[in-house]
């Protein structure tokens, strides 16, 4: 990974925006920027050269993880004092930013105290999360590895998915294969959704057990070198009648008009507005109750969002979700969900899986 | 649960800190109050009744769960906005506080804006933590139930350790026996830590492979109903050697002391200075490199830390873990861990399982 270039960059982007410090706390940011994966770390920008302070439990980790940034271990205080200290000595006056979205109030205070007064907290904009929003070709070769990973695990779902067997037993069975096959952890709860629990957009995996016939929603990632995958197919056991594969067409359609609006220069909304007017066409925009997807690289949800009147402009590099859904109460529900990146003309689905409706 | 007892009591807590209101953002402090388990949701205490403010997704589930408060489904705006606008109309003029520990700095100025200026925003102690450092009895059964279903996973958790196979195997079959048996999660992410990787504190199982000699570290914890489990049990593979035998052997009598000085009125820094002096005494003080323990409940990290010096007393109903360790650097380490309950006359270890070393 290209450590020093992102670091760079982020210089960059603070001098533009006028800062002279800046103090990450924020994980995802820090391992973008570094490396480093430890849960009690602080990459502290400005100064001679970045540093990152953590505490003695993570010298080890520090020293294999970090790279482009020096190491400092933080002894009888916090990494966040720490770091605070040492940037306030370096730079003596000026404006030192905060991540103010992911910085506790209690946090912002004790950091008040700590500074000189010739130095100015500012809460800075959310720019790692921008530098972030487009991949480099390191990223996403590993946002397609866990992609590829998920979809080989589904075809092994398909096989544990049967009537009577309890969402949590084929979650179970799904998630132990991704730990044999090297995943860190899951993406996120997987969700196994069966029968009239395939109407709840996040239902997961829980006791109940696969009815004999209905739709059974499948939406899971793993996370393989600190980067994640997404993907949703939806599964019906039994024979469906009419109405339930009007239902799955629907939405297999919005999906894919979906994943065709998505190109460079057009809005993320443009590409939620592409598939909501599909399945309010076919009478089911009232049962589309969530966004059409968010972007994802080292968390699953990251900018941007794919939601409705969202003016983001999609760039080559960005890595989205594409995951229209239509949920009848008491019925059930249909999701088809996609990663996709975007390239110069358009974009790549990473994630190939058919996607014609599976009867189990 | 008695959701009603403990709002009462947090209404109590917040007149004696002579607060009129207080938004409560943190979701165990939430799930604590009033049952409610999703991760958008706000409680603000003060004005007529305790309400639950969350958003649309959560609809159904918040029927569901909540007890002891209404419940608001914010529209158009997110649930703290709602949640602070409905009790700036409440109390029209005060002291409405935050959690200052939970909430983010861009929050609280969203917060800030939104409030009329006659209520001042001000920092609440962590009074919730507190009421929840104390178990009720539903609690403590709850937790019970959660270490009962650890105990039962560790004996299988002892066949599937074998030289060769790795360590996340390990671990991916204990987890999905966990689901099987009906836990919705595991309390963090499980520890297989083997051979010179058992000096690793916190070695979270990998890839590597259980070799042909040596201790594997085995530490996990489930979430059952909402509540944690933990414990820590050390195996070692192949025959042990002398000094393997010894520091399996101190750190056995340092945590049995630290047990023994679990008892109401005294502190929480005695029981870490028990284990402590113990390992000191055997010439492994500088490899006890942690703190002896901490609380348990609906998060797996909570007060009280058990940790040097600390002055918190020990009062019954706490749950607490005891955990000492000690990690040879390049050899390997050794750490046992119960959690238990304090009980009038001293405590009840709710992690029954036996503590001779077991060679495999």
């Amino acid at each position: 990974m290209d450590y020093r270039g992102r670091l760079l960059r982020a210089r960059n982007a603070l001098e533009q925006s006028r800062l002279d410090a800046l103090l990450i706390t924020h994980p995802a940011n820090i391992r973008y920027l570094c490396g480093f994966s430890g849960s009690a770390g602080v990459l502290a920008l400005g100064g001679a050269a970045p540093v990152l302070f953590t505490d003695g439990r993570y010298t080890e980790q520090a020293r294999g993880e970090v790279r482009g940034a020096r190491i400092k271990i933080a002894k009888g205080k916090s990494a966040l004092l720490a770091a605070a200290e040492w940037l306030a000595a370096q730079c003596r006056r000026g404006r030192l930013a905060i991540e103010s979205a992911h910085m506790t109030v209690a946090d912002r205070a004790v950091l008040g105290k700590a500074i000189p007064r010739s130095l100015r907290l500012k809460d800075a904009p959310p720019l790692i999360e921008r530098l972030r929003m487009i991949k480099d070709a390191d990223e996403v070769a590993q946002i397609r590895a866990a992609c590829r990973l998920g979809v080989k695990l589904f075809s092994q779902l398909r096989q544990a998915v049967r009537p009577g067997t309890a969402e949590a037993e084929i979650a179970g069975k799904l998630e132990f294969a991704a730990r044999r096959a090297g995943a860190e952890h899951m993406s996120f709860p997987t969700i196994i959704a069966s029968g009239p629990r395939s109407a709840l957009p996040h239902g997961r995996a829980s006791a109940a057990r696969v009815p004999a016939r209905g739709f059974v929603v499948c939406d899971f990632g793993v996370i393989l070198a600190g980067y994640c995958s997404d993907m949703t197919r939806t599964l019906h056991v039994g024979r469906p009648q009419a109405g339930a594969r009007r239902l799955y067409e629907a939405v297999h359609d919005a999906q894919q008009a979906a994943i065709e609006a998505v190109k460079p220069g057009s809005t993320v909304g443009e590409v939620d507005l592409a598939a909501r007017k599909l399945l309010h066409k076919h009478g089911l925009g009232k049962f589309f109750t969530h966004s059409t997807g968010h972007g994802l690289g080292l968390e699953i949800h990251e900018a941007p969002r794919v939601a409705a009147g969202q003016k983001e402009l999609l760039q080559a590099g960005m890595v989205i979700t594409v995951e229209p859904g239509a949920y009848v109460p008491g019925k059930g529900g249909v999701r088809i969900e996609d990663t996709v990146v975007v390239t110069d003309s358009g974009c790549e689905v990473l994630t190939p899986c058919s996607k014609e409706l599976i009867t189990l």
